[in-house]
């Protein structure tokens, strides 16, 4: 096939992806905004220049859309964040900038456990994820490098919680401070004795 | 005035308590299911036995609703929780059975994360108490009680974060496993060095 045979299909390639791209865009907005009981398919159609019935035929209904932008944050989150089991300290500094950085990503997770608690545990790659990062820390644990009074599944919940702070204010605002001081909690929490 | 004159009165302010108490427990049903902009007055009412005129005569309006039933939680759990600056992680594990108790308050403060989260800061007392806190937190620091690599409100910011967990499940399902662990890492954050 020559070039003029198969443009048009790249072409349309591109256009579904970007259009798939431009309804995640407005979905996180409209998310983050009202949740997912309060967030209108309409609202995101018109902004996102796209259509209901578009929506619709990509994600099956309002649910699947609001579980396609929480795992498109999450796998973003997961690759913008590298967990080096014996800087836990530094590990949880990625994880407080990725939500500094993105603030609708904390508010969707709330919405996610406030309307949809179901969903975490079946999006699937998270659980490997999780289990992976609890596997090398268990295996920085038993090379001396983290402290063992925690279980490692317990102690990367406490990390995690501890990035999250204490819930007051937008992650935009949260400050260096704040950062530093999340890298000394968690250094308590995981140096070896 | 004699008891003729006196029990009506009386009678009418116990009633207007039971009726004040009913609609803040219907309240706090539907508001923990639906959150503030999902929940519904016409729902509150016809739970607690009274009329939309009343709640609204009582409280302003949704908004003022919503206040109101953070603000009882917020008392209660006050109350129900004594803060012994020189065993914090007690501390933090009465916070964690106020929540395993009332897991209607665990969704209420996200919710009010979310959609009032210019709240907290403006209820009577709550400034106040936390200003208390971390006053006592500072005493014992200096008194060398308790560990000072970080300053007293972060310390307490950090431990309340920690006894929220990783906000995954139902707190009613959450274990005397997780409350160990949370003692456990408190201690690691308060022991004096």
């Amino acid at each position: 096939m020559g070039q003029q045979d198969t443009e048009p299909v790249r072409s349309a390639g591109r256009d579904a992806q970007a259009t798939r791209r431009r309804i995640l865009d407005a979905a996180t907005e409209e998310f983050s905004a009202k949740g997912l009981a309060g967030g209108r398919i309409a609202a995101i159609a018109e902004r996102a220049q796209s259509n209901q019935r578009m929506i619709y035929a990509y994600y099956g209904n309002k649910d699947g859309l609001f579980d396609a932008v929480l795992e498109h944050h999450i796998l973003a989150a997961q690759n913008a964040v590298v967990l080096d089991a014996t800087d836990l300290p530094g590990y949880a500094q990625q994880v407080f900038d990725v939500y500094r950085s993105n603030p609708h990503f904390v508010r969707l997770m709330l919405w996610q456990f406030l309307e949809r608690p179901e969903l975490t545990r079946s999006l699937p790659g998270v659980e490997t994820a999780v289990a992976d990062k609890v596997a090398a820390i268990e295996a920085a644990q038993t090379a001396g490098a983290v402290g063992r009074q925690l279980p490692a599944d317990r102690l990367l919940d406490h990390v995690l919680a501890l990035t999250l702070g204490n819930l007051a204010g937008n992650p935009h605002t949260w400050s260096d401070d704040e950062r530093d001081a999340l890298g000394r909690s968690v250094a308590l929490l995981t140096d070896p004795a």
